[in-house]
Parts: C-alpha cells; structure tokens; sequence
C-alpha cells in the first residue's frame, strides 16, 4: 500500500523549510492533511498560487491554507480572508518540496519490490549495492555497477559495463546499452533506450549502408530526469553527454556525440542531429529540431517547432524555420495569416500600374 | 495455430448483419471462403467497395463477391454482371464486423496464453478473474484487479492499484503506472506508457528543477484504442482523461491533466501539452500540436500538422501555424509557394515607383 | 568482457581490404593498436578523413596513420610529414569495416548469452537453429522459425508465425508481432514495434470507430536496420514492405500498407500514412511526413521538414510544404525572413498609390 498521507500544520511545514517559507497571516496552528489544486483540495488541505491570476479562480476552493508570492500578500489576505496564508519567494518550488515531504501518497517507484528479485538475471562480476532494489525479470548485464539506494523496475534492461549511481531510478521496461555512465538521482522512465548504436552509415557507390560501428558511450550525469520512450544514441567516439540537471519529456530523439548543458529543458518531441553541443539552461518548446555540427551559447530559449539550422552564439530567445529571433518569428506568424491578401494586394497593384509579373 | 477461416454464405452473413445489409443481386447462395482487398481476393472470396470509385480498378478482380453502398447498386450491377452484389449502408463497417464474426485469421492478442502463466508476477492483494490471461513474465503490482476475459501480454507491466476493466487487451511490453484506471474492451499496444509522472517541475532562481510530484492519475474510459509508442502522462492533482471511444495511432503524447473527448481521433505524432480540454469527435490530422490550457470545442478538426495554439470555441475545420480556418489555411499554403515570386515583384513595384524600402 | 582489441598493422589492414585501400606513403609496417576520431586518437591508433575539409583540425592529432581519400593524396602527405598515410577511395566505409574487422570493443549485442536461456519462452512447434541465441525472459510465440546465428535479446517478444532470418539481431525489449517476416542480416533495436494491428477504422452515423481487423503483415527484407521507438504497422490485407537495405532512426512511424524501396534512408521523426510506396534509394531529412495513397520514384531526396503531400513522379531534391523543389524551398525559406517587412512595404505602397486594400 502507499504510504499513507500525514498530518502535519501550518507552522511545521513553514520551519521545515525556513529558505521557502515567509510570514503567515491567520491560525499557524491550522492543520494540514494534505496538498491539492485550488479547485480539488477539501477541507484541511494547503493549496498553492504562484501568481495573483489564480487568486479569482481560487475564491471558490475549499483549501484551508494558501501559499501565495510573498509579493501579493496584502491581496491574498483581502482575496481569502477566511484562509490561512502562507507566503513563499518560489510557490512553485514550495508545492514540489511540501508534497515530496509531507504528503506523497504516490511514489515515483514500484514500493513492493524490496531487493533483488530472485527472477531477475544478474550477470557475471555485477556488483548490486546491498540497498539496490531490482524487479522481477529485469536483465543486469555482466560487470555493471548498481549503486546504493537504486531501483530498477521490472522487465527493464541494464546491459555489461554499466554504471548506475546511487539514488537512481530506471522505471520498469527502461533499456540502457552497454557501457553506459548514469550519475545519481537521476530517473529513467519506461520505454526509454539510452546507449545504442548510433545512425551512422557509410555509403558505397551503389548506395549500400555499411553501418559504422559505434564505440563511444553515453554518460548521463547527476540528477537528470529523462522521460518515456527517449532514444540517446551513444558516440561513434568518444561520448554522447547529458549534463546535470537536465530535464527531458517524453518522445526524444538525441542523436551520436551530442552534448546537452547543464539544467537544460528538452520538451516532448525534441530532435537533435548528431554531434552538436548545447549550452546550459537551454530551452526548447515542443518538437524543436537542431541541426547537426553546431553549437548553441548557454541561456537560448526557443519556441515550439523551431528548426534550429545554424549556430546561436548568443544567449537569448529565438523561433521559427528558417532561425530568427523570437520577436522576428512572432512577427512572421502574424505576417504569414496575411499571405493571401498580400498576394491578391501584389496582383492588384500590378495590375494597377500596367506592370508585367515576374516569372 | 490461429483460428482456421470459416466458410459460410452470402446468405449467412447477411443474415448475421441485418442492420448493416440491404439487398443480394445474384447467388445468395454463394459460397464465401474469406475476405480480402480486391486486388488480393481469391475465387469464392468477398471484397468491399466504400465507394463508386473503386469500382474501376475492381474490374479486374477475382472476388465471388462485392459488398457495395445502397446507392451504387445499379452501377455495381452493371459494372460486376458475373459477381454476387450484396449492398450496404456502410462497406467499411461491415468489412470491419465480417472479417471480426467470421474471417479473423490472426488474432489481435496471442492465442497460446490461456491463463496466468506460471512466471508472471502477481503482486499482493491483486484480484485477477479466473478467465484472464497473462502472460510469460509480466508483472502486475499490489492492489491491482484485473476483470473478466482480459489478456496481458508477455513482459507487460501493471503496476500497483489499477484497474482493468473486461475484456481489455494490454498488449506484450505495455505499461500501465500505477493508479491507472482502464475501462472495458480497450487495447493498448506494446511500448506504450500510460500513467507515468508528468513534466512539472519548479525552477528556482540558479535554474534547477524540483519534479513537482504528480499525484492524480490517468483515467482510460470503455472501448478506447491506444497504438504503440504512445505516452499519456498522470495528472498533478486529479486526472488525465481520455474518454471513451477514443482512438489513437503510434507516437502520440500527451501530457498531465488534459482531456479528450469522446469517440476522437488521434493520428501519428499528435501532441498536446498540459491542462488543454478537447471536445468530443475531434479529428487531429498527422502531427498536430495543441498548446495547454486551451480547450477545443466539439466536432473540430484540423488537417495536419496544424498547431493549435489558442481555444477553438466553434466546430469546424481549422488548420496552419497560426491556426486558421481549414480554408484560409490552404489559402496560405497556395500563395506560400508564390513568395519568391512575390517578394521579387514587389521589389520591382518598390524600385518603379522610386520608393524607399521600409526597413 | 568485450572481445579485446587486436593489434596490427597498416599492411595487414591494407591487404585485407584490397578493394577499398589504395597506396601507403611511409610505415607500411607501422603497428595500428587501435581507431578513433582525429581528436580522439592515440599515438598507435588509425584515424579517417573523408575530405581534405578535415585535414587542418586533424593536425593535432596523435593518431599514428590516416586514412585518405584517393585523390588527397599529396595534400595529405603534405599537411602530414610524420604520420603513415594510406589512401582509400571511401574512407568512410574503410572506417566502418577496418573497426568491424579489427576493433570492435563494444560489440552490438550481448555477448554473455550464449545459447537460449532457460527463462526464455519458447511456443509449441517453435524452430531455434541451434546456433540462435535467445536472452532471459524473451518470448517466442507458436509456430516461429528462428534461424541460424539471431540473436533475440532479454525480453524481447517475437509472437506467434514470425520467421527471423539468419545472423538478425533483435534486440531487447523489441516487439515483433505474428506473422511478421524479417530477412537476413537485419537488426531491430529495443522498443521497436514491428507488425502491430494498423490503424484503420470504420465510422458509424455516430462517429463510433469499429477496428478494421489488419490482416496482413509485415515483410522486411534482408539488411534492414530500424532504430529504437519506431513503428511499423501491419497490412490491412497483403504486406507492409521494407526492402532490401533500408536504414531507418530512432521514432519513426510506418503505417499499414506502405513499402519503402531499396536503400533508403529514413531518419529520425519520419512518418508515413498508409498504402504508399516509395521508390529505391529515398533520403529524408528528419521529420518528413509523407501522405498515403501516393508514390515516390526512385532516387528522390527530400529536406528535413517536408511534407510530401502528393506522389513525386521524377528523381530529384525537394523540400517545404507545400511540397517544392529543394531550390524553390530554399528560395521560399529565404523569402519567409522577410514577410514582416514585405508586408510594410506592401501598406506603404497601397497607401502611395491611394488604392484600397482587398479584403
């Protein structure tokens, strides 16, 4: 069963974490029996509002106690005069900790497998850390390292000279290549294929493939979180390298010798050509494409569907297909719902002044 | 090995089907000995034509039999003087059910799994009904129950406290998260991942993520379809909903919290971000894109490759980037392959009337 | 533990290879430890340079021999006083063969399973060639023939009537559904679904879907290589065709009915809708989406994004959408940067010239 959900108060929650919490305005003592949206949370529970437009909506919510930006107190203590209110410098963030610590009835991970399942296949000279945790059927290929505190789900596959750090969590039917470098608190979800052979060919005079044999490996570093069916390819040299901290939806493709930067965030459909290098905390809207060969500075956001075909050496944001800034690109989708105006407009004036078109 | 193929009549079938058939020109007596394409149909064999159209090619074909609409029966007479015409309000619904009653040659799911195979994992407390079928190493956690005459394949994962309704068919190599609910006569197809944790995270100001844990849940209603490589993600709070009816193709994603509406159709590469609210027949051509938190209303489609970035409050036909209507989009498309030209004629109308460029 | 690296030298390379090597300039006898990347290379190790392009960053490196195009010769020589230069009329597939041959450390599938595993599931009236390997917990469905030397991976599921080639490699937790054919040489990567039900339905006056039962199957022929997270559905009737020699990435969808020709290249996000057929020799770029009912002739290439929205009758490069030529595309591309401004200029001459805009 989950762990069941805790009660707790107002004022524990606010001194566990003293760095997130500022001043509360009604009863500190009120307890908190669990977390909710505005809309869901009953009687009892915290809810949280990170900015003031969700202060209207929220009027009608049954939560007890509201986290609110310690910038819109005076209007969350007049909006919610019943509530408790509790101010935080990052709701957000204050939402992640608080359920992770207080009120998680849903763990990330399979809570029933507490060892190594006699089912799984571990091969020769593995070392599974004594708190390693390995479902039923999972495959650990020979001389891989589990470390301490790792789960890995069932049915997934680990194969030879893999190293897992400590914390870490492959969901189940997960499937790392061989060779592969996982740091710690990282999260590997279903589907998800990290390590293998990379896409590429070289090609004869008849246009048959002869498949280049990939030696290079992966390395994920610390606390990146991947989600469900991901491919990574691993480097025909060298390293395919995920930096710290980088987050990554579902349905992406990134391809050999690529390196993403620390804390970058890689929405669903994101696709990286080969042998590429991102800077930190980049940011891709939704099924962006990136060439290969090319370098992107640390600090670029892009928006959905950009086709990133040329290096950005400036930090910034960017959009569209070809790559303009992302002002350039709003204006251009605004411009593009007029084309076929402007064409007839063209035709008109053309027309108008006797003018020949041009081929 | 698979269940042979029957050999009935004419009569029979339409006899089976009397919502769906109208009237037998020609043998009714006719033996019919399967169904096939009519370019593929053998002697003794029936075909389906939805339209007047494919009666051109199907001159050549060697069907016994031609199932046609309603109203091209004279036409169908004419054309197949030698064949039994059989009419139909629907060719396409009965090539479905005719094939499903009394031609299924292979079955969707794996016949040889008659029961709970002795090497699968049966978490604690989970109820499976004595006529479901699970196979060869699949894991199903605590807490789970399984219904009457469902089938999970080889190496799929269920994991803790879900629900499988009747007759469900959870393909070898799926995965269901845990608290997942799944109604009646779904399927869902190998690598597929339904109810993992969704992409919420809090940034603080270095620009490291928190995973905002996701605690809602992932709610598949009756007679839903789901393809491979698919990835539905839970709710934060409350649920994912995909109603029932739905049918989606591979490669599909969609986030935490969204909703979609009833008897919709969802083709390959579709993809929407969180909290959005699709209406019911919704029809998203070859990868669509739709933004979070908007909603569309019912019986909208949009043609492919749209990107729906804003609510659609009335039914109809939308299309392009920015969306427009279905016919300003095509519009677009047209005078887009003009703009060379375009952009060359106003150059020359700029430089005739001895005007400066704008910037 | 991986096969360990050979040593030899540059004449034994050179003599086994005699069709793709040329001349030696300096050490012929010089021993080669190993091959890698120019940046990458040891002193000891072969490095390869398709173009003279590559010389100049290649004069750090401290690989100890380069491979050379032919005709490059002399500027090799030349950029490169000390090291051993052989020439290669394809560097390229010198590199892909030379590593195969000599140097694989890292072979493609797992090297501990020697045999079938005894947790493997093996169906009635099954045929495993002796020399077949088959992972822990895989799954072989009644009825298939798995030839000599495949290798099937640790939960990997190969249903029912499927006939696998010899030296194929299915890796883990691909998913080949029953009935499918794959030819010889062929490797299917992990989270791959072959042969899966297509999606194909008819609608009722209701806008209920009733599954079309996909009868046919797939066909792939001799080496054929498919990445990671792709799907390729079965025919509703007759085949789903990948012929000889085609390479397909990572996240690619193929529907019922389509046949993809000889050699061709797909890569990564390429999608296909049904009962198309594309001739010998195809390139796309990534993320092409082609339309069904159409054809493609032999030897076309199209760019990454296009969408192929009608059949492509002549060889050739194209782009865009609508679909162009490539030099059109670019054209186009080129011309969108400018749409904002080409609107000003648009209203600024409407305006000079006192005509009225069109609505």
């Amino acid at each position: 069963m989950p762990t069941p959900k805790q009660i707790t108060t107002v004022a524990l929650i606010a001194a566990r974490f003293p760095e997130l919490f500022g001043e509360t305005v009604g009863d500190v003592h009120q307890t908190v029996t669990g977390a909710s949206s505005p809309e869901l949370s009953k009687i009892g529970e915290m809810s949280f509002l990170s900015t003031p437009k969700a202060f209207e909506s929220a009027k009608s919510s049954a939560a007890s106690v509201f986290v609110v930006p310690v910038k819109s107190k005076e209007l969350a203590v007049q909006t919610f005069p019943s509530k408790t209110i509790l101010t935080s410098l990052n709701p957000e963030k204050a939402m992640a900790v608080v359920i992770s610590e207080f009120f998680l009835k849903t763990p990330f991970t399979n809570f029933e497998i507490q060892s190594v399942h006699p089912s799984a296949y571990i091969g020769e000279n593995s070392r599974i850390a004594p708190s390693a945790r390995i479902g039923p059927n999972a495959f650990i290929g020979a001389n891989s390292q589990i470390s301490e505190h790792v789960y890995i789900g069932a049915n997934a596959v680990v194969e030879e000279n893999c190293s897992i750090g400590p914390n870490t969590v492959i969901h189940p039917l997960a499937y790392i290549g061989h060779s592969t470098e996982i740091g710690a608190r990282c999260e590997i979800h279903p589907h998800t294929v990290i390590g293998k052979e990379g896409f590429g060919y070289a090609h004869d005079e008849k246009f048959n493939h002869s498949r280049i044999p990939h030696q290079g490996r992966v390395v994920i570093e610390d606390d990146v979180q991947i989600g469900a069916c991901v491919a990574i390819d691993r480097a025909t040299f060298g390293e395919t390298r995920i930096e710290r901290g980088v987050i990554m939806d579902n349905l992406i493709h990134i391809a050999h010798n690529n390196r993403i930067g620390r804390n970058s965030i890689l929405t669903s459909g994101f696709t990286i050509a080969g042998s590429s290098k991102i800077g930190a905390n980049f940011v891709a809207g939704g099924k962006t494409v990136v060439t290969g060969h090319i370098e992107i500075a640390d600090n670029v956001q892009v928006a959905a569907l950009t086709a990133v075909s040329k290096s950005i050496p400036m930090p910034g944001q960017y959009g569209g297909n070809p790559l303009v800034s992302l002002q350039q690109h709003i204006k251009t989708k605004a411009a593009l719902a007029h084309l076929p105006q402007m064409r007839k407009m063209l035709q008109k004036i053309t027309k108008h002044l006797g003018l020949e078109d041009v081929e």
